[in-house]
């Protein structure tokens, strides 16, 4: 038997809130911050695509050319607010970004990277194939009807980020209650979860 | 007759938003996400208290012993992102914080606080009175009560931010429109707003 690795403390509590939720199509719908390359905040809505196999590790998709991935590359660090607007709890989750283009060196990234394209609606591909995001919209009609192969794997846009948790704060509005999560130990390394119950 | 200066062009779009959601209490729920001490990003929910006056800027109740007042200090931009969960529409408004606390030395920016305080419920302001949020935890029993005096001024923990926009990316997940508007002319200037619409 392989070593087992302890599922982080946080995490079990994040799977109670997704399922109290479930009934909300907006519960999956999470803001990611990060850093802009002018030193500002930036914040922007995403949707959660699950944990990476058993691990912690979110996974949210995303177009490689806008421009959190610029920002990403420029400084890793990110911080997810997922508020649940049934059951009143909020996670903040900080952590480091990884970026899983169709550049990766590590075959088992660019495994993932097939994975999440494959596990991702037909019509949720389609917008990979859009122009530029963010760039001028130049066009006065709609766009023209383009289409993906079901079987072809992820086209060049395509790019899954991955979080790895490092901090966790955890707000539950109807009891009251705030609990934070800080793991040690340096990345690759098995996390080990210390927690605390703090003032709201 | 005094000057007419012209409404931000983005505020129409952000008071119809309020509008259509305005059924659901967690429509004036917003991130608010600036830059933690250390560099990264930090993030959470906050509620929007209204704009102040005829003004575009936005105003939200803290605790001044909250971490973001620390953060603000240190780093003064912040970018909302306010996401309307009935009508699909999000808004990220980037710009520059204000912290209007007791120890403000402008007579006028005390009274708006003053004027925030009063118009804040009875029930919103005991948690002024609580421990430091954040701390420790250590009590094991209810907090007790407290009360306060509903003609009294702030107490010391409480403090507005007012948050003056500089851009604004606005999308609809309906139309699947987008459009950027940024402000030109330094602070303190009338604002001059430019648009755009860019792809999605």
């Amino acid at each position: 038997m392989g070593a087992v690795t302890a599922p982080a403390p946080w995490k079990q509590l994040l799977l109670n809130a997704m399922e109290s939720n479930a009934h909300l199509r907006h519960s999956s719908y999470i803001q990611l911050a990060t850093i802009a390359c002018n030193g500002r905040p930036s914040n922007r809505t995403v949707v959660f695509r699950g944990f990476q196999e058993d691990s912690d590790k979110i996974q949210i998709n995303t177009d490689g050319r806008s421009r959190k991935i610029e920002e990403l590359k420029h400084c890793p660090f990110a911080e997810i607010c997922w508020y649940f607007t049934d059951s009143w709890e909020q996670f903040r989750i900080n952590g480091t970004v990884d970026i899983l283009d169709g550049s990766n060196p590590d075959p088992i990234k660019l495994q993932q990277r097939e994975k999440s394209w494959a596990s991702s609606s037909l019509k949720s591909r389609l917008q990979y194939l859009g122009p530029q995001p963010g760039l001028p919209n130049l066009s006065e009609e709609p766009p023209k009807d383009v289409s993906v192969d079901p079987s072809t794997g992820p086209v060049g846009a395509f790019c899954v980020l991955v979080l790895d948790p490092q901090q966790v704060d955890y707000l539950n509005l109807k009891s009251n209650q705030r609990l934070t999560f800080a793991s040690t130990g340096s990345p690759n390394e098995e996390k080990c979860w210390t927690s605390e119950r703090v003032n709201p």
